[in-house]
């Protein structure tokens, strides 16, 4: 059986700074030693904020935090703590969000309702509130515009390499700058994946047209994507925009000079959401799936969704068995709808199902070469519609939960 | 770590036979060689039959074809054939299905729509339709009332065991037998989990009585298990009754005189469903969940099913980790009310969390303790309402997909 050691990861990019964005990171200890934990995002006044999270109803202290702020769309600060997702933590932890937000906005001299927090490590351990916000003032003294790839660090838990992608578009003429950071676990880390990504944007965008482009490309990036198929408390997702830049105003989502803008963000999401994957414990290949012929695009996620992350897809992925039993199997549990006699299927795009059942002759050497390979891509057409959607998931080793 | 070989699994019992039923096998040779695979069940005229089968989209042709009779309420006969599971076969898979019910119908003097079909193995091959056919006379002239454990072993796919469950019940005085025998492969399997399960009872029930008291009893035991979460295509479960015990005529499913039925037919869904976990492969501990506290018993079992086959909470317990996270995670995950703050965890009996959040200074050595055993029971209280629900499964150690 061929199997692949690991999947090729991106290296970080030289991150240029951020007009009105200044980072820091320390060592704060919550729970490692020897390594920094705790970064600082310092954001200009006016800057404006978006942001997604997890749909979870038992999220955590600073989800519920972050979700009951976002309606303000203005951001002046973001703290975030790696090695406890402050997640399970019932009051405790509630009090922890609250004395970080109220020392970090006395320290920059801003409201509490501009402080947003992110956490992520293991779930169900409280910590002194008062550790974090110990921090703050030595923070925001070191705070600098060029800290990216130390701040990509610091929030890494179980990752093996910070993640980050830059793009740069243009709006109305002016060029403005998208960088992103991100971390994600993976399935066998002692307690939870989660992934907390931070775009950071020079444009001048409003927060209300923010959060649509923003939810836009999450929907075709970070939600396009599954390791374990199991949802963190604390998965969190924002794009800052600090206004520096000088191009016209804009007020209106669908405005014909935000379409550059969008396409960057988007491969910003892509890149950071297809590193998570790339860097998932035990992953040895990178699988594309591309759902076609859905009742719509929903559809056409959540029947690719279900087969990235069907246990017994994923280990045919691993072994190199044919997937379309399995593929199958999981278009029937979505519960979406679906005509077992037009279903088609390709590997690597050589033909290999059509009308619902299996080609006489397809080209099976080909097939199975394609499938020892590094970087797998299936097809599957649902034959009801035109709902589409593609996702991005790693097998799953029997070596690895 | 602590970790146990396998799990404890439950012997064949000694089954007497059920007046009107007569079985046979055969080795047949769809798939497997040196062994029977083929298996057929006589049923005497006038035996009502009910049926619980996946709810899949991508049912599997046999299943597709009960569906379409059951309605019926009469059976004849059932055939079963283990090594291929005649789905994702199209119209050739429509046509296997269509002979091997006509010559049964014919070998037995009965209608089509009498004879019910079971099939289990690989997704996505095709056989000769001719292969099952051939073999229906000399099962029928070779079937007798006393083959159970040759049954339950022509239907086995990678078991590592027969499965069969019998219990007693009295029905207005009279005792009657209910014979059950089942099949349930395991997660790394070549092709696909299935389980097959069949049920035989001399009581005089009439169909629809006997649906309602089958999928009572699914819904509690085969409803409440998950060995890796996905889905089967084949999935059938059936229920016929030969009407040849004396008791008095039972025409409703509340009849009192049903009760010592209902828990009996229960006890053997229960049995088989658990026989199922025992043997996945490579589980190493039982676990049973207790959910109440939910929105509704629907709820409960949602909540249960999405902790019991969440990847991260299966590793925790092959690696006797606290599982607590990972259960907060699902719940969360489940898309069921829940109130985070009021959430209760107990392991093994130990109080571990209330209101929310972990307890300062609980048992962690009893709870260690507990973890490390071979049968594990946890429970959780939602918070919110009165449903509640038990569910089982085994871990997922690291060594299995």
């Amino acid at each position: 059986m061929a199997r692949r050691k690991s999947l090729t990861k991106p290296s970080f990019p030289t991150m240029q700074p951020i007009c009105g964005v200044k980072l820091a990171t320390v060592a704060c200890g919550v729970a490692y030693k020897g390594r920094t934990d705790l970064m600082l995002v310092e954001l200009q006044k006016g800057t404006q904020i978006a942001g997604v999270f997890t749909r979870s109803l038992t999220a955590s202290a600073p989800v519920k935090w972050c979700r009951s702020i976002l309606s303000g769309g203005k951001a002046r600060a973001i703290v975030v703590n790696a090695g406890n997702a402050n997640a399970f933590t019932g009051r405790a932890g509630d009090e922890i969000v609250r004395a970080t937000a109220s020392r970090a906005a006395e320290v920059i001299g801003c409201r509490e309702k501009e402080v947003f927090v992110a956490s992520t490590g293991v779930i169900g351990q409280t910590f002194s509130p008062k550790l974090i916000p110990g921090k703050i003032a030595g923070l925001h003294k070191r705070a600098r515009a060029d800290r990216w790839d130390e701040a990509a660090r610091a929030i890494m838990t179980t990752d093996s390499v910070p993640k980050g992608v830059v793009r740069t578009a243009e709006i109305a003429g002016e060029t403005v700058t998208i960088n992103g950071i991100g971390k994600g676990t993976q399935m066998i880390h002692p307690d939870m994946a989660t992934t907390l990504n931070f775009l950071f944007t020079d444009a001048e965008i409003p927060a209300h047209v923010l959060q649509k482009c923003l939810s836009y490309a999450a929907d075709r990036s970070f939600n396009c994507i599954t390791v374990e198929g199991d949802t963190s408390t604390s998965d969190s997702l924002f794009l800052c925009a600090t206004g520096a830049a000088k191009h016209t105003r804009i007020t209106d989502f669908r405005d014909p000079r935000l379409k550059d803008f969008r396409r960057a963000l988007l491969e910003v999401c892509t890149g950071l959401s297809q590193a998570i994957v790339r860097d998932a414990e035990g992953g040895s290949r990178f699988v594309t799936l591309h759902v076609t012929g859905a009742a719509s695009m929903q559809a056409a996620r959540k029947i690719g969704r279900t087969i990235a992350s069907a246990t017994l897809f994923k280990v045919s992925m691993a072994e190199t068995l044919p997937p379309w039993g399995r593929m199958i199997m999981a278009v029937g549990k979505s519960g979406e709808r679906a005509d077992r006699d037009r279903l088609a299927i390709d590997v690597g795009g050589l033909p290999v199902a059509r009308e619902g059942a299996v080609i006489d002759g397809y080209d099976a050497d080909g097939v199975a070469a394609h499938l020892k390979g590094a970087e797998i891509e299936l097809s599957i057409d649902i034959g009801i519609g035109r709902g589409k959607a593609t996702v991005w998931t790693c097998d799953r080793s029997k070596g690895y939960g």
